[in-house]
């Protein structure tokens, strides 16, 4: 019998959060960082030093893996953890939003999504009800519902018919969802652009059908970050405490610090692995540009001091050297060296909330990269 | 101060040979498989992993590391080994054979060879005074003369010109060589295409300027197998017992076998890392394409009796997965699982011939190949 999914507060610092989701995976802490495993991988690292980077938790993708191998096959083999040989916590989205981003024709009605697979052209039909059965036979712990997500900015109109659609899907999905039994759990999606009274008519009717915890979805889709930072303020303090909180796809490392400021609890972003495949290495001095010729005869780690064997042991030098190169290990090794940071932060931000000090926390890595007098990337 | 350069016979068995050579950066077990780190990198793998492997030294490539990030460069920064923190024994070639086969405008006088970059376009020299000195800048154990090789199949009259001419650069390469009082060895070049009385030739030229140890060119570049072990039996049988012998750029496993057999003691190839990233991968059952429909559901491991972590620990499902998905973690565990294969082969065959038992060895490798039922591939 696996425990139920839950969720308890450990320590709050002002809007901030630290707490302990139990799945049937193991305990994950928060506030959390899930790195990205698209297709039951996270690009270019192996999993062993995803893990020893200090995840908990990753998030795979169910529009990827439902086309390829297919959710049938994952099953089959045993389920996602399984088939991948990740026996730590997963939550799998909901395919919607690869599906508006990746899926040509598209076509969204009532009943749900149809689309082509981008691999074979095959049809594909995506209801709430089939999203949810979907992330089953993949065997998440935490299955998302299916969503619309609309592109910012966006008419008031549009933003609040997207919103109804994904409030009426959530029922759909709360309805299908069967994993409760073996632990798993089910979040809801807040949707409503940047519409303030949307976004509390939608946190309002999803806290009414209580899902185990709650997603701010429809950010990080091109609005500036003080847009979303109020949507974030705004919604988290409408959520309940007791449920976690979770921003999709956010973010750089300071969109973490001020979301967690707000209340977030979980993140999941592409951002360390992508920037590492393509030269950014993200550091206690700020971001590094290992591409840019000044680190061709610089002797020095990226850190000396980083947990991180990339970081330390390799110099600028040979790292740049790799990516002029065009070796692959020089994306996997800064890939390792942004997923460390990130974990890193995240372990720092949780010590902090639970000392009551995250404020100070968060104002002291700002100024340390803020403070670094070589730098030479304007951000992430 | 360093010890000299050495090798002693640890074992002979029939003309296959066990033994140690002693370099500035450690004892090396031969025979000896060395993976290609062409950049300062073996493809898609990390330094650690190809240790773990059980690899003992690295070749690396001169052409490219002139080229990018130069030899001062390197030099600068400490040598090719902190450069790259591969702390281990490192063999570079000399530059020609890539210059051959991947520069443009190339063009051959006594002098040496001129050519145009791949990189830049940039007009460079290789003598073989500057081949010796580039490889005393990258600092490597084991330097290599400048020769020049001929694709085979070619006129007699050009094999016997590229033979002298390889010689005469042998001679250069002698004089300018000044690497052996910090422990460093130079190998001459046996040349001469397929025709004994060539190969001769330059063998009884090669071994009256006393080499510290041997390498056989020009094979693995098109001739059959038959054609590559007559020439290796040949030309092995003429080399003095007391140097190693390094037969350049072989090969599959069944090379390996048959020219340890020889009497060779030093191998390098890319075969293990671009099979690998090809999605082909070397077994104690023989090759498998694991891009064949048939695994897509096969739970089984590679091999749940091998050294190498991931051929014991994911599925072939999920790695014919990873390829399916174009996911560069697939090529990198094929790598790795091809790397250990490699290793794990000689490992066995200098226990083997230890025990005066190499024969016995090869040959019940062989029949493990062939015996398996589920072959999927042809070959290497």
């Amino acid at each position: 019998m696996p425990h139920p999914f839950s969720f308890r507060l450990v320590a709050t610092d002002g809007a901030a959060r630290a707490g302990e989701m139990t799945t049937p995976h193991g305990v994950v802490h928060t506030p959390v960082f899930m790195p990205v495993g698209t297709q039951a991988a996270v690009k270019g690292v192996h999993h062993d030093d995803v893990r020893a980077a200090g995840t908990e938790m990753l998030l795979a993708n169910t529009y990827h893996l439902m086309l390829r191998p297919s959710a049938e096959r994952i099953a089959e083999l045993g389920g996602l953890h399984a088939f991948m040989r990740w026996p730590n916590p997963i939550l799998t989205d909901s395919g919607g939003f690869q599906v508006m981003s990746l899926a040509p024709l598209r076509k969204i009605t009532e009943q749900g999504v149809t689309f082509r697979s981008h691999i074979d052209g095959a049809l594909v039909e995506l209801t709430p009800e089939r999203a949810v059965e979907v992330q089953g036979l993949l065997g998440s712990d935490i299955a998302m519902q299916l969503d619309e997500c609309v592109k910012l900015p966006a008419e008031p109109r549009a933003m609040e018919q997207s919103m109804n659609l994904s409030l009426r899907w959530a029922e759909r999905c709360k309805r299908a969802f069967t994993g409760a039994a073996a632990g798993r759990a089910l979040f809801g999606i807040v949707q409503g652009g940047d519409r303030p009274e949307l976004r509390a008519q939608s946190v309002q009717a999803l806290t009414a059908m209580s899902f185990d915890g709650y997603a701010i979805g429809g950010l990080a889709v091109g609005e500036p970050q003080s847009v979303m930072l109020e949507v974030v303020s705004e919604t988290a303090a409408a959520l309940p405490a007791e449920r976690p909180r979770y921003l999709m796809g956010v973010g750089t490392p300071a969109d973490l610090l001020e979301a967690i400021a707000r209340g977030i609890d979980m993140f999941d972003c592409v951002l360390p692995t992508r920037n590492g495949r393509h030269g950014l290495a993200f550091t206690r001095f700020g971001p590094i540009n290992i591409k840019n010729a000044r680190h061709a005869d610089d002797e020095r780690p990226l850190d000396a001091e980083s947990r991180c064997p990339a970081a330390r042991d390799f110099s600028r030098a040979y790292l740049h050297h790799l990516f002029r190169s065009g070796e692959a290990l020089g994306g996997t090794l800064l890939s390792l060296v942004n997923l460390f940071y990130y974990q890193d932060l995240m372990a720092g931000a949780r010590a902090a909330i639970s000392a009551g000090r995250f404020a100070d926390y968060a104002a002291a890595v700002k100024e340390q990269w803020n403070a670094r007098r070589d730098v030479d990337a304007a951000g992430a």
